[in-house]
């Protein structure tokens, strides 16, 4: 029915077939396709709700006031309760040896920023192994299916959704088959796409980014910044796709949801489970302690006593300094796109509460197709809006939500961007933090490094300059989840590097005189 | 008497001669220069002991066992003692008044990996004013004077002390002759040069660098890295250009020492002089809070009950990587080479404790000139020793130390390296930090900033990417040493970048449609 130009017209949105006569055969059933999907009358419905309560500011202006940070009885900390930790891994575990257990990647994000034509998981940052973040990601679900499987003496399986955006699909589908599901089952992988919610101009009409439609509008970007990863489009997406009914199916009591660019992610990671069903959790937030006040990054705290994320770009500086007694910053909790769900939360998300949630309204420069003259303008000021929801939005209905607080250089390196000068969040910091990690694994699992001439590296080495390597080391995923089982391969022995721990052995790479 | 060859023969080192014969006349007269400063003996006995002992190696093999972190009465913390810092800033300001407070500037280092010519004090990092660090350093002098004088009504003055190099003195001296001083009275800065040691072979021979001696062997290295900055030469080098003869005369009381390379030094920081006085403290350390346990920086802790700097690469990763019950690193106050010390202490030093302390023996590989053909050789492994001192070495001696916690984003961004993909401690980064705390500085008091199209910027804004710049914004060390006095300028007003607050006003920089 929303292919119906009646119904377009209907919305005043029949401007958006101006083109069809100039279109070819491709573009037009292209264009038929994405109307398909788009409801007319809801998108208008939407924007006079993002346009006529103008609450948004509002709210955000007296919201500094209204925030406080996550208690501490709210709080596990990877840091701060090193004891407990053991106990919330074997009670994650034993949830992945039931099969309770799922996945859910969000992997909608195209590599635009990374300049590459390609979904953000099929890249390779330039690891020894060349494995891609996906190959990472896979073989780490291998290794917990298989630890789980030791531990409790049954078989078990990781059920992975992948939610891509209509870009993404077709190219991620694609590089799981050929590289045979970095060998998980077939069956355990499921893909879905995300929502799609138009650009608008600020007269609510929709904005062409060509002829053909087709505007860069995933009914909410996946990820714009380090603070909004993820999207609130999933929540629709995960009722009209039928995904519910396939994890209830499943039995998965527990979804992990996370991001796909931080290539030291803990997919699935027991401890982080384990901690959210001790305390009886409907939801939870992983995050990384924020350290300096105008970090990027968004904090969870509670407004109005409702747990939330709150924007870094929403907060005064006075409030982003504020600090408690112990000195640390007040507002800490910096979130990281990990997140746990009960199934039986979600399900109340997608069948009650998502659309009570309210949009966030972006004002932007959208290029766009003229109406009148067909012409590509570029805007010199902001000419429309985007309409977003974030995966974080539904932290407000939890009954029971908790904070799990990770160290950073254990588990969170996003990939933003492409390598350039004085560069973060790129290839170059990405490869290197995993590398740093995988050192510190051998190095605590009893292992040393030489230097070309026999003599003991330090732990810390002496870098010579900015641009020096740390040391060049790589343990697949299928040998080691988390540092675990490392000795066998590496205590009181000495490496050169680069040296790669992977299914086959050790590998040091000797290089012959080079 | 170091220039008679017979001297240099009975210490077996007359090879240094050898190539005499054929240096032309400026080159034998710089020879000659370098060896009248050279005590061959002493050179001979240093490497006897350095070699001999072979303790360094052995007592930091136990070091981990016997490392303890700084108890919390012995420090004060800008960020967990905010109530005190007031009276800290205060009673230093009073100390300033009084003309008892000198600053020591170690400023040896040259700007060799920087890729520059010239001393790192000579570093424009491109600031919109172009001023270099010791055009800041200078400044911010004349600021810190200036606030004395109204608060206390008396006329008073900071010693400068600026240590040198052999090769670094005469382009410095000249620097600061053209800049007229920056407006400081020639008479209060001090030039005085540090020592040399030359690099030895392992049989104790000292390499040539050139036919005509001139090893890059200062009597320290200034900089080798973040955590040794600072010259133990220093101590030496006071002793025998009578500074301390110099301090007493002027009434000098408490001495602070930085190195030339952070760019937001604060140079004789009242409130970090004003904690050290307040504790009755004859030496004192300022840091910063480590966080991640393989950031490469020396740490303030004791050893046997004694202070010491521990650096980075004498520990093992399960110290590093110790953390209290608090979740912080055990081991946390990283080194920024800034220290307090009183003068009667530092004349202690010089006069009684610093023959006592012990070379650090670096093994290196040392480019030299074989003394039988000529040639310059690149060894592949290492060749030599270096022997060094570090000006922390002294903390041992202290009968009341005590340290002093700031906030890394306000006081610490060093100039290390040149500008380089995904590099740190570079130009860009020193001006971004500088740029940023400015920002702050002005949010803070009261003022905001807009875009192009009039609306106010956020607290921390969206970057566009990785390459993005921080809002555009320096003030005049003349106006605000740190952050004070900024509300007559900015209070309720809306600035667009770039801004700029000097002794002459606001300067938005308008650009004229480019």
């Amino acid at each position: 029915t929303n292919k119906n130009p009646h119904r377009l017209a209907a919305g005043g949105q029949d401007h958006v077939l101006r083109f069809w006569p100039e279109l070819d055969g491709a573009a037009r059933r292209a264009l038929a396709a994405e109307l398909c999907h788009m409801d007319v009358d809801e998108i208008n419905r939407f924007f006079r709700r993002a346009r006529g309560d103008g609450g948004g500011a509002a709210a955000a202006a007296g919201l500094d006031a209204r925030m406080e940070p996550v208690p501490r009885d709210v709080l596990g900390s990877a840091s701060r309760d090193r004891g407990l930790v053991p106990r919330w891994e074997s009670r994650g575990l034993a949830e992945i040896a039931g099969s309770r257990v799922a996945v859910l990647l969000l992997a909608g994000g195209q590599g635009t920023r990374l300049g590459v034509p390609y979904p953000k998981g099929m890249c390779d940052v330039g690891l020894p192994s060349r494995k891609t973040l996906f190959h990472l990601q896979a073989q780490r679900l291998r290794r917990l299916q298989q630890m789980a499987e030791e531990q409790h003496g049954t078989a078990c399986h990781i059920p992975w959704y992948i939610m891509t955006s209509g870009r993404t699909m077709e190219s991620t589908k694609e590089f799981f088959q050929k590289h045979r599901y970095f060998g998980l089952k077939k069956e355990n992988i499921i893909f879905f796409q995300q929502g799609m919610l138009p650009a608008l101009g600020f007269d609510g009409k929709i904005l062409l980014e060509e002829k053909g439609l087709r505007h860069g509008a995933e009914e909410q970007l996946l990820e714009t910044e380090l603070a909004h990863n993820g999207n609130g489009g999933l929540y629709r997406a995960l009722g009209s796709h039928g995904i519910m009914e396939d994890m209830e199916r499943r039995g998965v009591h527990s979804v992990h949801v996370y991001c796909v660019d931080n290539i030291l992610v803990k997919v699935a990671d027991p401890r982080f489970i384990g901690f959210c069903l001790e305390k009886g959790a409907d939801c939870g937030a992983k995050v990384v302690e924020k350290t300096n006040p105008t970090e990027p990054v968004g904090v969870v705290c509670r407004v109005d006593g409702v747990y939330q994320v709150v924007e870094y770009s929403e907060i005064s500086l006075a409030t982003a300094q504020r600090r408690g007694s112990d000195g640390r910053l007040l507002f800490n909790a910096g979130n990281i796109a990990n997140h746990y769900f009960t199934t039986a939360f979600l399900k109340d998300v997608v069948n009650t509460y998502e659309p009570q949630l309210q949009h966030h309204v972006a004002e932007k420069k959208i290029p766009h197709v003229d109406i009148t003259t067909g012409q590509l303008i570029q805007p010199e000021k902001p000419n429309g809006i985007k309409m977003e929801k974030f995966v974080f939005d539904i932290f407000q209905f939890s009954k029971k939500f908790v904070v799990y607080e990770v160290l950073r250089e254990d588990e969170f390196s996003p990939l933003k961007n492409a390598d350039s000068q004085n560069g973060k969040d790129n290839p170059t910091t990405a490869r290197h933090a995993l590398m740093s990690l995988h050192h510190c694994w051998v190095l605590n699992a009893g292992g040393h490094f030489v230097d070309e001439n026999g003599t003991r590296i330090p732990a810390i080495p002496r870098l010579k300059d900015a641009n020096d390597q740390p040391i060049q080391c790589e343990i697949s995923p299928l040998v080691s989840y988390g540092g675990e089982g490392l000795e066998k391969y590496v205590k009181d022995r000495e490496f050169r590097t680069p040296l790669i721990i992977d299914e086959d052995g050790i590998h040091e790479l000797v290089k012959n005189g080079m």
